[in-house]
Parts: structure tokens; sequence; C-alpha cells
């Protein structure tokens, strides 16, 4: 059984019309939706309570994240109120094995950034119909992804995205401006594997594009630690050979 | 003084009118044009002659390869066409560190596709409008190139791209059809430095854009060897510390 | 079920005693021995016959090759005998998503050298011993090894090791004369996926060595492909979105 | 003129005989005496001052960034020490474009750890010989550096280190336990060039070692930007090709 724990913003849909419209019970459950089976257990936690309050605890204690295989991650704009020290907490736990997943506007989150030790800046124009290529059709996250697909209206991202140069380059998205954008990239910091995904905009109803869904429950399988491991900068003793 | 040898094919130029039209005197010339200045010598070798035959002796022996900093290679059709010995040649050559350009579709060499290890394959399309980004402004090759630049009409080239994962992706093109294409590429092989850029069709007059000029001259001077070395598999004694 | 084909030259266990005396079966039987298992099928081919000759068929025809996930290769003094056209199927076959692993000499098989397009060229000294150091953890590749083991006797294979940046570097051997070696390595080349392993000199019994074992059986389990797909170089049709 | 930054810590080099006995000025004195000359000049900054107190003011305000070219950093036992603020405002100047060498002990400072995005730990020991190996002699850091070299006495750091994967590794270090460390590594931070070099433990003759001083050197040269230019997170408008 993979534990999957979902972090979502929660609050574009409880405020935004055109967003209660598309994901009325939250994006976290529509994720929910599509990744829970025999073999995928789903927790989530938002940042926003039913009054759009910010929460004294989100849920992301050390037992929680002990307990989790992979974290995945929405926020937009209020990536600033996540505490430092939950923050730190989830960092840990990434180091010591558990993975990461990023959608969309988490490029900006506290944590995406601490893992990628740049600014993640990137240029943003709404709406836009963006096309997605597959790079690499032999890697895990990719199986049964075909060449291309699309997403009929969603937020351009474009290049230059700030960002270390990734370990994987899954795809290349295209917008109708002419723009480009590295738009599924994995890198592995500590012993976590993290991957970005770039389509989920609030408004749009991307998260139930088959395709999509079949991306972020790969890279669910794929982010799934082999063990979780803690450790340190230890001294060391010579070991004759 | 970097001393520059550009390969080209030089077939269409003499017997396709369009490309004639754009390169009265051959791809090789506007490619010389440009690049020879104070700092770089250039000499130029075709594969066919001024009677369309294919040459005996194209030029690209072990005396001009050692006096070869950096090799700049244009073909097509004719990709068959040259023996293996000169590709045998050359790749050792850029083993012990000559740099090495390809340009276009080039990409189906057999030098390029003997330094990649791979197909090299990828989709194409004629004509389209192309926008190139710069992924990477701080690189030497994308020294006063702008975030991004047109190609009123090119070739287009799509992936799938079947090459290793590039060294360092530089930039992105995007297509009229929505296609991608990772157009700027170095890798290093043995010492050598190798970069591939995919604009230059021949029957476009992309070689006379000033922004492709300022890459493939940024690129000579970033392919320019420290050195030139030959190594071999050597049995070692051991040397106490 | 993963279907392996294990590739021996078979020679100096024939011809050289000290080999007849670690592996009377030839390399290829130990490994088959420890791969064999209810997912592992095994498939054994060699360059030599038991009369010391040459095969004119080694038994790596399209047939056999469609029928392998992962190619497996020992070869050392007779790389030249291999023929080319087997070379080219393999390398066929990988691009099209069939595994690879490379141990020890197949360092400078034709099959790596094409895959890798470089020299491969190395330092080499025998005997030492080796501590071979575990920088990856995380990857399936490693699963179950220690942070470090030991190899009593190993050929020295030194830096510097002429191949392109590996896609992942997993351990890194020293040896007793302060040489060091990327010794576990992985490259993505078309579909496939190719690991390259350092420690196995045909007259130590390093293929014994419980961790030895380990990794090449994590290897064959990462290298099989999710499918296998043939690509070509098409002209491509502009789809509207 | 490339404009180089020393921060030292200085803390050992005023209150440990042996440092003091090594390094009577301090270590950024000798990085100073062999760094500069008519094309580098070389201003430094420390964090104790000579009565052993922390300074109020590091010295390294954005007037002093914006005026350096290339920020060299060596500290040990006072990382934490180092205000945040002055952390935050290098790594700005890094995305810009500033390059940043980190030396040694470093490897745990607040700025290297928040630009690689994990821990940094790794294994320690001390004293040990070692012997240092050119894993990419056509690199600009590595010119003029010999295939090997030694350090008579140095601090042990060895594998696993806990990075991300460089996007060039230059050399590796064994020492006398056999243990292996990527003891020079680049990597790409924005617009920012870094460099990582273990040797350099404060009570070792170190930093007069001819190569270790021809690696710096070359350093300074090869993190040197071509320009400085800050990028946000811009709304971006369409525009038409």
């Amino acid at each position: 059984m993979i534990k999957v724990t979902i972090f979502n913003e929660y609050k574009h849909e409880q405020n935004n019309e055109k967003a209660i419209a598309v994901y009325p019970d939250g994006i976290h459950n529509v994720l929910k939706g599509f990744l829970e089976c025999d073999e995928i257990s789903v927790r989530c936690v938002t940042l926003f309570d039913k009054e759009l309050n910010i929460k004294e605890d989100i849920g992301l204690s050390d037992e929680v994240l002990s307990n989790t295989d992979v974290l995945i991650w929405w926020g937009h704009v209020a990536h600033t109120k996540v505490p430092d020290d939950v923050v730190e907490r989830c960092h840990k736990h990434i180091m010591d094995g558990m993975g990461a997943i990023f959608l969309h506007s988490a490029h900006h989150s506290k944590l995406f950034k601490k893992l990628m030790g740049t600014t993640c800046n990137l240029k943003w124009r709404f709406p836009s119909k963006e096309r997605l290529w597959n790079i690499n059709p032999a890697h895990p996250i990719m199986q049964n992804v075909p060449e291309y697909f699309d997403i009929g209206l969603e937020e351009m991202y474009g290049e230059r995205f700030d960002i270390p140069t990734p370990d994987e380059l899954l795809m290349i998205g295209a917008f109708d401006g002419y723009e480009v954008f590295r738009a599924a990239c994995t890198f592995q910091r500590g012993y976590g594997k993290v991957f970005y995904f770039q389509p989920g905009h609030e408004t749009n109803p991307t998260f139930y594009i088959p395709e999509v869904q079949t991306i972020i429950k790969n890279a669910v399988y794929w982010a799934k630690p082999l063990y979780r491991q803690s450790f340190g900068a230890p001294k060391y003793e010579k070991v004759e050979l």
C-alpha cells in the first residue's frame, strides 16, 4: 500500500466562483478520487478551513509525514502562510526518502524553492491552449502517455523557468503564443524523489483529463521510496580492507 | 587565432533553384563570411565538386584536422556518401579535443550519430514558422542572444528527438503546429565539445539572421579546445602516496 | 517473466587455468545461476564453442533479441571478433527498448563503445584490492546494497574513464594504489536502459560475491523495458489544437 | 578586471595554535595572495574581528556584492552565526549571476545548503592522506591540472555526500582508508556559477599547494558572470509571430 498525503491550499475553490464550479469539493478531493485504489491510500490536508481561516495546525506533523510515502502539493496565493517549521519538517522527510509531487503553481511554494535552491520564477499568462509533448516515453512516469496530448485551456507558464537542470526532462509544453515550458521534470534531493508537473490551474478542469491523471498516478508509483533512512554528518573511523 | 574548418555537402546549392537563390556560393561561404575575423580563420571543404561529383578526397586529412580547432558540419541528402574512414578520423580528433558544431540536418550525419550512440531520429515538416527560446542566458553560447527570436520560415524539427540527455539544453524551438524541439544542445565527448543547433534549412535564409550568426560564432569560441591530447588505455603502475 | 540473454566470450574459462579454476562452466553459467528465479528466465550464448573456435552463428538473431528484455555482456580479448551485423542488431533492439548490462571488460566491446560514442578507455592494473562505495542508496539498483563493500582481489580500472557523463553515478570504486573509478553508471540510449558495472575479472571469484549478485539482479529488474517500440524519422502532418 | 570577495570565518587562525602556525594572517590572506594579479582584484571580509568577537557588520552589503564578480567562502564552526539576511542577500546576487566558490567545510554553510536544497552531509575523519584525480581534463577549471596530485595530510571527507547530482564532476578524491569523495563539482543556480572544492582544512598547508591554487584561480575565471541580470516572475503578454 502506498500512502499519499495531499496538501491543498483550498482557498480558490471556496471563494472564486469559477474554481468552485470546476472543483466544488476542492482540488484535493479530485486528486484523491482518481488516485485512491487497492494499492494507494490517500489522506488530505488543507491550509484553509471551511470558514476560510488559515488552520493553526495544518496536519503535517512528524507522525503524519512518517506515514506518508508521497506528498502532493498544490498551493498558489498563500504560499507565505505555510509555517516555516512545516516546511522544514516536510523537507527533512524528503531528505530521508519521502517522495514529493509539486503541481502547477506549487513551483513558488516555500518547500519547492527550498528543494531547488533557486527562485523558480517563470513567465505566466492566462488563458492559453496547451499541447504537451512526451520527451521520454521509456520513463515510468510516461507509461501509457501518448506522444502528445492537449489541454483546452490552461495557464501559460513560459521559459525561462529558473530551476536547476532537472535530472530528467519528461515533457515540454507548447502554448498558443509560441511559448514553451519544461512541463514535467524530475529531481532527486537527498533520498527523496521529486516531480514537478506544470498543468493544473484552479479554474480549468485539468485534473479531470485522463492523461493528466495517468501522469500523476504514475508519479506516485515512481516517487515511492524504497525505504526511509535518516543520515547525518558522521565522524567516521577508518576501516582496513 | 581559432582555426575553423567547415564541411558542407554543397549539393542543394548547385541543383535546387530555391537553395541556389538563397545561397548562390554555398552555405559554407555564408558561414565563412560571418565567422572570419581577426581571431577566427576559416577553411571550407565540400563533398560535391562544381560538376556535382562526389570528391575522391574531401580534404579532411589528418593534417587538416590537426590544424582544426572547431569543425562545423552541414549535410543532408548525401550523409551515406561520406567515407567511413573520414568519419573515424574526425571522431578521433574530437576525442582528442577538437570542437564540433552540427547544423540542422547534420543530426543524421554518420559523425553525429557516432558521437551520440542513438538514431538521432526526429519528426519533420516543411515549412513552419519558428520561435526559439533562450533557456540558459548565462551560458557563453547564449551571450548577446535575446530571450527569444523568430525565424520566419524554417523546417519543423519535432520531438521526440532521439539523443542522449544533453549536458546542457540552451534553446527550445516552438513551431506553428504546436511542435517543440530541443534546438540548441551541448555534449562533451572525449575531450571534445560538441554543439547541435537545429535551424538552417537550405532553402531559407536562416544563416543570414543576426541571432543565428551570433550563436554559431559564440559556439566556435566555446568549442575551441584548451589543448589537444591523445589518450589511450594504458597499463598503469602503482604509485605510492 | 523477465527474459535475460547473457552473451559471454567464453575463452578464458576454457584456456586459462586460473579462470577455469574459478569459473569451470563459464562466467555465463554463474550469472545464470544467481539470476534465474520465478521471475527471471535466462538464455546463454557464447562467442567461442567448446573447441575454442569462434562460432559462425553466435545466436543473437532478431528472433532471440525480440525475446530478450535484458542483454548482459561479458567480453575481453575477442571484442573485434563479434561481427558488425550482430552489433548493429543488438544496438537496434536497445534503441527500441531492450535493456543492456555491460560487465567489467565489456567497456571495450563494440556494442558499448557504439552506445557511448567515445573511446571508453581507462587505466588498468592487476591485481588490486577494491572497495566500492554506494553513492546513491535510493536508486533501485542499489536496493539492499550496503554503504560500501570490498572485493578481495580485482583488476584495477582507473580514471579517467572516457565515457559521456553518466545519467546516474551509483558507485565509486577505490583501489589500493589510491586509484578511483566510476564503477556503476547508468545511461539511457534510445528507449533502452544501459548499466555499466566495473567488477568481474575472469580469474577472481567476483561474481560469487553476494553484493555483486544483488547489484546485477537489481539491474535486470531496472533495465527491463516498459514496452518495446520502434520509431523512425517520420514526416509529420500538422495537427491543429 | 575580475572582482573577488573572500569571506573567511577567521576563528581557527586566531585561537587554534596549529591553524595559527599555518595561516598566521588568516586563510583569506593566503587566498588573496595567490589570486591577486593584473586581472583579479580581491577584497576580504571576515566573520570574527581581531578580538574574536562576531562582527555586527560582516561587510557583505548590497553595494559590496554588486561589485563582486565571484564570492569565495570559507567557514566551519560558526556557520549558524552568519545572519540570515546576509545569506539571503548573497543568494539573491548568485541568482542574478554572481559566481560563488565554496571551499572545504563551507559545504555546511547556510549559503551552500540553500543553493543545494539538501543537507550536504558527509563522512569525515582526520587526518588522512589524499590523492585527487582529474576526471575532466578538458574543463576550464582543470586547465594545467595534472591527471592526479597528492595532499600530504588533509581531512577525509567521504561519500555519501548529500548533494544534488552536480552539473559537472571534475575531481574525485581518494583517502588512506579507501574512502572516496566527489571533490570538485560545478552547479549552475539561477544565472550564477557555483563551484565546490573539498580540500582546505585549517591546520594543513593545503592552500599553499600549487595545484590547489591553480584550481581555485581557474574557478575564479570560470565563475565570473558574462553579465548580471535580475529576473522576476513576470506576467507576459502574447507576442504574435
